[in-house]
């Protein structure tokens, strides 16, 4: 019998699939002790190998088809495999106290793991994950039953979970069209690595996710968030036919991808790509990207153990920058805190992180870590159009202190000569609502703003984007949201700088139009969203797109 | 000699005063065990029935003095004294183990400490000090050492600590004339205390504090955040010339404070009273209130270890309706969530409270709490001029919902034949960026806005007000947040409703002016602050305010 269930349309698309249960296989042993040591120990380092060498395929599958920044997940996974204190224990209860490696392993993961879960700092405590992760798939190859691995499934698969962790959405091959969660919200990590595969997603669809069986039928709309569990043949070749038109209307948009979009009466808005390494550079050019709106520099800090070299960062810059000549390649300095950890970066633990010490509030207060990236960053100036963009900025105070900072780094360069362009433009994101209230005069300041739609939204909103429990007031259409967009840029057409936006919304083919309307002379988005807004840009004229946002701005 | 150090002025005044550095006094006591059973358990219960004592005392100095929402904390003290879990597990190991009382004090108060600090919800963690606080003083009483209180210092002592937990707070005597922490910033609960206590606070003094010693002469200035240690004595005399101008200042005001407020040019300004408890009303009155701008209703919650019934609600709002004949008392809904925590009423845990599940946000979630407060506010309403306040208020739908709930309540009472006022106003409070940018559409719906600057202020910065990592970054003066009180005023104004503000904002004399230059009607704040603002108030002439209102809008 059909069924109808509802969740949040996280990523949009249509699927039809059959539905694949992912069930965490959490294997468990007995205690046990064992006579023949030398075979044990022998048994214990073959697995060991043998999870290794499964990390380490899933480490390049998930960098090839994902970029080096979702891949970096499994490195946490290798270096626990080699950690002395973690597998140096099991090996000595195996040693000295004759237990069974299965044991070993299975005791030593649970109290490592709890260990873990229970420290202060908010980014040891999601170690435990990995650590609950790597044990398991440990223990599993010790008694032989190598783990199933999400990469393996059947063609045309949608895939059902409780929730789904980084380390399981990089499995994730292109078997798997589609993905549904009982848990999770809007802007989850799961929602962005749909977008990033470009598979429709449902997340948060509740109770309703018992209704669904294995090998079930689904049709999935990730726009709409609905769900329906095996479908009538009518409704069946229905969608299926939509799902055909969608793809002609994908593959026809990427054919007329090449140029730059204009809208009919022949207004420029220039169609950039977010990216968040050099890896991501070949499909933003394989989607007409008219150059780098967002190049997010956190990859180069999260895949690390240390704080990245200043060559490190240059070699990385250098790389984006040579591959898009004379076109802009804007880079964000680094934006560390709110939900993103470094181990090694010592953030103070916040009640409201998001709220607290982030990106360029970071930076500033540790300016070491902030004039290395920007020497980089002057350093790959000559490769390139760089366009530094700096997040979180509040107040005219801190953009005039960060300009301070970027002088003071262009004359340690200039003291030992090594070269810079002096075409660099400098911008910053809008997030804040301050920097939109204020805009007129920050805009003074500065040659380019790019909004920021996703912090923009939450903090005009008070609505975390990561809370399922606020997640039906956070709206990034929310007419008080646009309205920001609008009078960001208005100030922007005052002081002749042009106005970017970077966040998901501008990646939505279907806000286009309003967009557009509101005064934004560029969007960046995901690579693959690119074909389908320049198909939306040329259909525009620019008036009627000024009354539909004004509609827009008065919704209630 | 002198020295001179600097934190963040937390509540204004000038204070000189004797140092008296508050270290916690944490006794420690071996393992032993005893013999004498019967004599052992004789003098632990003497030991628990003069702790008992003792927290009694204190609960009810605290209450006479700040009231019952402060004295509540000593409630929980109170319930762990009877606990048979924490009480009845020192008693078996006294009987069982034949532990000395003191050890098994010690010991079952580590663990439970520990215990409670590890636990997955923050308000069961936070009772882990309410443990340890508890554990101690039956410690010191069982070895025969009771505590010294904080309310037995000598006269004019300013309090110099690491931290001030509430209980602490809570015990301040009127020989504590001003205080000093290392940590904490501006709206700390400590900074609450002080304010509401009418002493001027310093906080996050950080390691300057190190150079102060016990009997050190401090001059304190809680307005710059000013702290002189050891000042000579021109200095001395000269800041003591200014306390007695400044005494006299605010007793002049005082004298002058009854009657209405009416700038110069005679264009009317309320000033009301926030209270948190109908024991505040005396005070209110006593500093001549115009009414009440802000009843925040949670200590009814706060104080109660259940949902406080209709009833008991009912008791609470009559009771300040009354004591306000023909004036308007605004009273808020629930405003739990955020930094506010109920044990009984199962808030998630989020990553980002103050993004999250509070205030109105938590009622719509929950409308059986919400009704039960809505029908003890109808109710009330034939008791005086009741206006309803809603807060984190953030779109039209949001307000269209509650106002629905509150028809449904009314048409209960209707079929029960139970009276209420046909007179009652319906506002919200201003707190969210959104509902700002989105005023003129919310002004049609409502009768009243008021605007709470500590929440408009962390939202609109995207800086939590608790944290002292961006307590640089926290300012309510910021031109950004400054203009959406104009833009609130303005949109109040063409929908012909009154603009208030509630904030703290609202009792800094200091900044009068400029609120009445940017329009407001209405200003709430502790009943202390109420003569100066008044005093200010008279002085100022509207279209001069309105110049400067400018003024302030654009500095950078």
């Amino acid at each position: 019998m059909e069924q109808n269930g509802k969740g949040i349309g996280a990523a949009t698309g249509l699927a039809i699939g059959t539905a694949v249960i992912w069930k965490k296989e959490e294997v468990s042993v007995q205690e046990r002790s064992i006579t023949d040591l030398s075979s044990e120990l022998q048994r214990f380092k073959q697995a060991i190998q043998a999870t290794k060498d499964q990390v380490q395929i899933l480490r390049k599958q998930t960098a090839d088809r994902m970029g080096e920044s979702e891949a970096a997940i499994f490195d946490a996974h290798l270096a626990f495999l080699d950690d002395p204190g973690f597998i140096g224990e099991m090996e000595q209860r195996i040693n000295t106290k004759k237990q069974a490696a299965d044991w070993a392993c299975q005791s030593v993961t649970g109290e490592f793991s709890s260990l873990f879960s229970n420290m202060e700092d908010e980014y040891m405590r999601a170690r435990a994950d990995d650590i609950r992760d790597v044990g398991n798939r440990l223990l599993q190859n010790i008694i032989g039953k190598p783990p199933l691995d999400l990469g393996s499934v059947k063609p045309e698969s949608i895939m059902i979970a409780e929730e789904l962790t980084p380390s399981e959405t990089a499995q994730f091959s292109e078997a798997i069209i589609g993905m549904i969660t009982a848990r999770g919200s809007k802007t989850a990590h799961a929602a962005i690595m749909a977008r990033t595969l470009g598979i429709p997603a449902v997340l948060g669809l509740g109770s309703f996710m018992q209704q669904i069986k294995d090998g079930d039928t689904i049709i999935l709309d990730g726009s709409s968030g609905e769900v329906i569990v095996n479908p009538n043949d009518s409704l069946l070749s229905e969608v299926k036919q939509k799902i055909v038109e969608q793809n002609q209307l994908q593959a026809s948009a990427l054919q007329e991808a090449a140029g730059d979009a204009y809208t009919s009466d022949r207004k420029r808005i220039q169609v950039l790509a977010n990216i968040g390494s050099p890896q991501d550079v070949p499909d933003a050019l394989a989607n007409h990207a008219e150059g780098i709106g967002l190049f997010r520099t956190e990859f180069l800090y999260l895949e690390n153990t240390k704080w990245p070299t200043e060559e490190e960062q240059f070699s990385s810059y250098k790389q984006v920058l040579e591959a898009f000549p004379s076109k802009p390649v804007i880079i964000r300095t680094l934006d560390i805190g709110g939900d993103k950890h470094l181990p090694y970066a010592e953030l103070p633990k916040e009640e409201n992180p998001f709220l607290g010490l982030r990106a360029v509030r970071y930076c500033l207060a540790n300016p070491d870590v902030f004039k290395t990236q920007l020497r980089a960053l002057l350093r790959a100036s000559v490769h390139g159009s760089l366009w530094i963009m700096f997040p979180m900025i509040g107040s005219v105070s801190e953009i005039l202190q960060v300009k301070q900072v970027l002088e003071e780094c262009k004359q340690e360069l200039a003291t030992k000569k090594i070269p810079y362009s002096d075409q660099i433009k400098v911008g910053i994101m809008v997030e804040i609502p301050a920097a939109v209230i204020h805009a007129d005069e920050l805009a003074k300041e500065v040659d380019f703003m790019s909004i920021g739609t996703n912090d923009l939204t939450q903090y005009t909103l008070a609505a975390d984007r990561g809370n399922e429990q606020v997640a039906h007031l956070y709206d990034p259409t929310h007419p008080a949201v646009l309205k920001l967009v609008k009078m960001t840029c208005e100030a922007c057409h005052r002081a002749g700088i042009p106005a970017g936006m970077c966040g998901e919304l501008a990646g939505d083919a279907r806000m286009t139009e309003i967009l557009v309307g509101l005064g934004l002379d560029e969007l960046s988005m995901s690579a693959k969203a690119i074909p389908q807004v320049k198909q939306q840009i040329r259909k525009i004229e620019s008036s009627q797109a000024s009354s539909l946002a004004l509609e827009a701005l008065h919704q209630r």
